[in-house]
């Protein structure tokens, strides 16, 4: 996998004889902490390399845990009573805060003690929690929710962001979220000069709202400093197109995005089953095809892409889906450690401080000096 | 199909002896006047009650019409030279304007000959030309574009709007959105009680922007006058769902949305014909499949979705995709006729001037009135 250059890898977690420490919150997802062991444990049984620290209940994650061979001697528990439900609301979570497995899981990353966080979590509260324990990073207005996207590309994703942690972002958030999720491209997916494109109704440049002509011409100016090749404004349908890898959109747009494309696909697969149990002929042409059909669902299944990143923060957090089952969190936890192993948050970090300069460089010479480069 | 009772019916074509009259826009299409006119024929083989008023080259259309049987005494041509190309913009096409086959088209309706338009053409083209001709119905401040999106209800659609008219939109258009959705709803899908969505980034009342929590307040309190359901905030999954009809957004999120959806179709579409095409026994079941993967294909076809709704003006225009075969065209001509025949327009004009006398009794009583109802 090809990683950014841009500066030497120096991984933050302490690295035990070659391994990478994830740290998992292993209370608040829908289906309860078994499913989350149970995540961990495929993950160990593929991973020689990685190891955790598990947040949560103690009395029951010991016996979770001891259960599951793969994870023995590389699965570190701290216990906390307390749990972020899904119901709760941002601010009730902040005041009762510290007893909770989900603060305890970000304090392990913020300490140094862990690469990467991971948590199937209410989604408004850990990245308020977040912003609370790990800070933004310098030179970062709002942090934003990078998603991965079936695609066409070689790479088999692309990445959308932002998905959901602000539901505004001016013209030079939008520029973070491009370098933000150049950074992430490179050493997430391993894609060396990423394509960024930046969501709008049509690709012509009269087209869209003033904030987006804005950010266009910010955007472009900055593929240079940032390494990356920048294609203009990109439609609902390039989201999936081999023509970009990463597609910058504020976190209204880029959330409603999300969720349509998952329920269409849905709604196709479901589709498609009662297609095949329509008949007795169709259902002796499944049994036939039931491999490549596999394979077809797995190329779709939404529990491959689990794993939002949360972006511009002194720190990686993954958020996986709160009704993932045990692949679904064993991908987020994948996603987690590679990004870990690839030292990302310092790569994201130095690119960030480009970016900032790059931005102050054309404000200072006026509103609308990226309109001529 | 049950239709609005509000108002008695009053078709606005004439009706000769039981006809409908549709105005087509032959020209403009990426395809031609011939797939045109070979959905024109598809739809009168169909209907005995259709006829219709065709717009461009004679020399051109004259023989493709003599060609088809089903048209035969049923198609008026009316010569129009220019042509709206899908690069020209809607400033140069107003200009050249009255020499066009859109123009044209457009005109029929507004003089009353034809009960709908139907036209391949440039959206942004035929928006601006049906503004400038058809004029905006008393009441309505931005006109909207309504889409068809396969869902779970019994009807098989939902109806999106707006998705490409305005990327803008505040609290009182999308009332007016939500009162033409469920106009069209009852006449165009025959539902009865339409039950409104209004498209958000969580269901909790406490999310999304400004104008959303407005708007959502104005909704709910013209429901009962409106004659639908007010279910609240949706999100971009429960666009197919079974637990909405018409979901309301602003044109610019709506536009990602319906291209977001449409280009997941397609990539799942070509994943499940890749893995059919996998191995000789795939290809073998899929030849045993062939009926149900038909019948699949028929079920998310966007061809049979074909045709955007232009709400809000003094007359039925319906835009079909630019790309639209033949099949395409006769479903946007069927979704016309349809409309014309239960006198859509005039029932939506009723129900425009009921909402727009309930927002400005909202108004009246104070800003935040509509929370207390």
């Amino acid at each position: 996998m090809s990683v950014d250059s841009s500066t030497s890898p120096a991984p933050r977690a302490p690295q035990d004889g070659g391994s990478v420490v994830i740290s998992v919150d292993a209370m608040g997802g829908d289906r309860g902490p078994s499913v989350v062991v149970a995540g961990m444990a495929a993950s160990a049984a593929k991973n020689p390399e990685i190891r955790f620290i598990v947040h949560g209940d103690e009395a029951q994650l010991r016996p979770l845990i001891d259960r599951r061979k793969a994870l023995a001697g590389r699965c570190e528990i701290r216990h906390a009573a307390g749990i972020v439900t899904m119901e709760d609301k941002p601010s009730q979570v902040l005041r009762k805060g510290g007893d909770t497995s989900m603060w305890s899981a970000l304090e392990s990353v913020r300490a140094g003690e862990a690469g990467a966080a991971v948590s199937c979590g209410n989604t408004g509260a850990l990245m308020a929690m977040s912003m609370l324990r790990l800070r933004k990073l310098p030179g970062v207005n709002r942090p934003a929710i990078a998603c991965l996207w079936p695609s066409r590309n070689p790479q088999g994703f692309n990445i959308m962001l932002d998905v959901g942690a602000d539901i505004r972002a001016d013209a030079p958030d939008l520029l973070q979220y491009a370098m933000m999720g150049a950074s992430y491209a490179r050493n997430g997916l391993g894609v060396a000069h990423p394509r960024i494109g930046l969501l709008n109704v049509g690709t012509e440049e009269h087209k869209g709202r003033a904030e987006l002509k804005q950010a266009n011409d910010l955007i472009g100016a900055a593929a240079d400093c940032g390494d990356f090749d920048y294609v203009g404004f990109v439609e609902g349908g390039d989201l999936p197109a081999a023509r970009v890898d990463v597609i910058v959109t504020d976190g209204f747009t880029g959330n409603v995005a999300l969720k349509t494309g998952e329920g269409t696909a849905r709604l196709v697969g479901e589709f498609m089953r009662e297609a095949f149990a329509n008949s007795f002929m169709s259902k002796f042409a499944a049994l036939l095809a039931m491999t490549s059909l596999k394979r077809l669902q797995k190329r779709i299944d939404p529990r491959r892409v689990n794993g939002g990143i949360f972006l511009g923060l002194n720190g990686t957090v993954v958020k996986s889906h709160g009704s993932a089952d045990a692949t679904g969190v064993s991908a987020a936890i994948k996603l987690a450690f590679t990004l870990a192993k690839s030292g990302f948050h310092e790569r994201l970090a130095a690119r960030v401080a480009q970016g900032a300069a790059a931005s102050a460089g054309a404000s200072s010479e006026g509103q609308d000096a990226g309109a001529t480069t």
